[in-house]
């Protein structure tokens, strides 16, 4: 089928779809998640050829997939994401104000992108596929070339997990291809793109999307350098736990994680610096999603070794394995050289900044943008905060992380997984958790509607009702 | 001072502005209404002068605008807007889940737009401007070039209300000229831009806020046609109730309104043309804001009566005033000649479009894009509204309207005033009513953090929380 027919159908599906009621929305995300959670031990050996991941991370991947499609599901049964909001006739104004309900609906047919890093939890069933369908979204998702098979296997079981509960034809469907996927972003029917990877590609799809003539939603996350942060008082009393939890976060997935926090920024590293050594030479071999990804992890690493002033606090070697690579460097040579030093390695590559003084410190600090996460480690009551580190973190992060690591990412309600430019294209929504369903809806007002025109949850006396905002209480 | 300059001092504000409590945030919105409040009898007269709209119209203006103040403060005296969302730690689970705390955060600077149309309640002191000072965000306004003096004057009166509450230097500044807007929204200090105005224009600025390295979010209105749809029954019962507030909607303002129902879409329409007629002659004189204004509506009318099988119903000629026009154009003719026909005229025109059956009368439906408002003028138990009609306006609009006119916007909770491109560059959010402040705030998440160093409505058995979500509930 041509993109052209794919999105026609996609569009068409959508239009049967968005007046499901939302208890037919939950079964069908449940469905995808019994389907997937029965289908384990067939995906997982197709995803471990295919990413060189290993079985228990891809097992509990793939809980963590249908977790998130749960989750979804209860994001459903509370109406919250419907934004109900009620303002009654008042002909006591002046002008009177006719009665105004809103609610909202969903965009349409979203395109999504998913990352090679997860195939599943960002993979063709992921994050965004669950949100977007939570939302009343059809979805058209272009599978990322780092698991095409496994990929291929997840859609089929999607697909007919929603076949199973009556869902259209066309609602749930996969593209291949690179030109595919950027013919299916200019698509006219296409009403919202989600993107998971890199700022490159991503970048290069929302230039594409900015540039339609009927601009759409564009909610890309293209991952972060995660910087965390070393008081003086917990690099004096923690240096060992911190070199260990930096270590361990840096080579969990590989490094692959769009959160691994590519920098330690501290005053006066030689402590941990000296205690990262033993945990780099006893990390695990690191085996990449796929060669190309290796080559270019080791390009960088490559580039990244030779900034000036940048050397090496350790790297261990395991047969054919990547390296896990810990670099130092001073905050002087830092700055100066920022623009070749400042970069995202996506892989099991991090860098010690080492700090001369707090005012160096500083610069550093400010020296970051937009970032997914970020964080401080500290001692109880620190009274060796930096002013203005917490305030600078705030104006940089989508998540600050106190005295943790930011991979492992928990798929709650208070999760917000996205920060400014360039973490995010769309800083103000989250792309895990409870409300990522909110990127894919839209509010709509009902001026002056008769009761039997207006959707059930909008009647007077409706359970949803019960929890709006009416009149401004 | 440079538009640099002006930006640095902006970001420098902000940086204080952010840290004030939610209540000194009110008492500056407060000061800041009382302040125009005051000044109408020296503000009116300087906008009528420039602007041509009638005393009455400008003093409710005014006090459209400082209720809009106003209503910015309820929206910050209630936490909701904070999207105060925790999940606790919980250490049983797989993996445990950390302490999740999250708010939203103010932006930073945020660039407006102000409109020509009205040159307070979008002008310097107007909802885009109360929206980012109640959201937290400093605001360097771009003054529209069709009223500058009585910008000057309420950007004067704001500039000194904000002294008076102790805001700092640069918190709310004017720039003048197109190129320094664009200047504006390119400058790297500017986290967001808020534009109300034509298409044209802001498709200018979008394009350029999206080629920025940094993108930003871009929040335009920009218009729309705004087709209401009379049902048969409703036509046959009520023509001429529909013929005066048709005429009425497109004179209000002298049709100078976003919100202008531009087409009337009927089946058989020569009950509804013929009312038209004595409504059109008896409206009054129509005087556009200035010359330019004037002469491009003038220019596009003429286009628009050149549209083969445009005729016109009825005009009126008031000696220099601009003419109340109304055309009627088969369905035929519209769709055949749409992209000359389909088109938004700023001021006193209108075309009614006739249609020979229900099929044309849908596929005339079909041919609207993203609008601001639509809307439906029917019976009671109306069993003549074609199927599928309700649900193509909420695809295409942000406000339908039932038996009503889409001009005049009560500014509410409820309102969404946005609605797909190009109404709007970003349709998710409203840019009148209580909830325009959340297009200026982006959530963080604070993990794990000790209670010393979270904000005061994060903190255990704060005030706010007793509002907030807490474990998704």
């Amino acid at each position: 089928m041509s993109i052209d027919a794919q999105v026609l159908s996609a569009h068409q599906a959508w239009l049967e779809y968005r007046t499901w009621d939302r208890s037919k929305v939950v079964a069908l995300l449940e469905a995808i998640a019994d389907s997937l959670d029965g289908a384990k031990a067939e995906l997982v050996p197709v995803a471990m050829a295919e990413t060189n991941l290993p079985e228990p991370r891809l097992t509990g991947e793939v809980g963590r997939t249908t977790g998130q499609l749960r989750l979804m599901c209860a994001a459903v049964k509370d109406p919250s994401y419907l934004d109900i909001t009620i303002d009654s006739a008042d002909s006591t104004l002046t002008p009177p104000r006719p009665d105004l309900r809103m609610k909202t609906l969903p965009l349409g047919v979203v395109a999504v992108f998913g990352a090679s890093n997860f195939p599943f939890a960002f993979g063709v069933a992921g994050g965004d596929t669950a949100s977007a369908l939570a939302a009343g979204c059809a979805v058209v998702i272009k599978v990322n070339p780092g698991h095409p098979e496994v990929s291929r296997l997840v859609a089929a079981k999607m697909i007919a997990a929603a076949k199973s509960v009556g869902a259209p034809d066309g609602l749930i469907s996969i593209v291949e291809g690179v030109a595919e996927g950027m013919q299916l972003v200019k698509h006219p029917l296409v009403s919202a793109v989600a993107f998971t990877g890199s700022t490159h590609g991503g970048r290069a799809l929302f230039d594409a999307v900015n540039q339609r003539e009927v601009p759409v939603p564009f909610y890309g996350e293209l991952g972060g350098l995660n910087p965390m942060f070393v008081t003086k008082a917990a690099a004096a009393a923690n240096a060992k736990a911190i070199a260990e939890g930096f270590v361990g976060s840096i080579t969990m997935g590989a490094g692959q994680f769009c959160t691994k926090p590519g920098f330690l920024v501290v005053e006066n590293a030689d402590a941990i610096a000296a205690e990262t050594q033993a945990f780099v030479f006893g990390a695990p071999g690191q085996k990449l999603l796929n060669p190309q990804i290796r080559e270019r992890h080791d390009s960088i690493r490559h580039e990244m070794s030779n900034v000036p002033g940048m050397t090496l606090v350790a790297q261990n070697m395991h047969g054919e394995d990547t390296a896990v690579s810990v670099f130092r460097i001073s905050a002087k040579d830092f700055l100066f050289h920022r623009k070749q030093a400042q970069r995202e390695v996506f892989g099991p590559t991090a860098v010690i900044i080492d700090c001369a003084s707090t005012a160096e410190y500083m610069e550093v600090a400010h020296s970051f943008t937009g970032t997914l996460a970020s964080g401080i480690h500290g001692v109880e009551n620190d009274s060796t905060i930096p002013a203005g580190l917490l305030s600078l973190l705030e104006q940089i992060s989508g998540r600050i992380v106190w005295n943790q690591w930011p991979t492992g990412l928990a798929v709650t309600w208070a999760m917000q997984h996205g920060g400014p430019y360039p973490a995010s294209t769309n800083s103000l929504f989250t792309s895990v958790g409870a409300k990522a369903l909110l990127r894919f809806r839209r509010p709509v007002t009902y001026q002056n509607f008769p009761q039997g025109l207006l959707a059930a949850e909008l009647r007077d006396g409706s359970a949803e009702l019960k929890s709006a905002r009416v009149n401004g209480k």
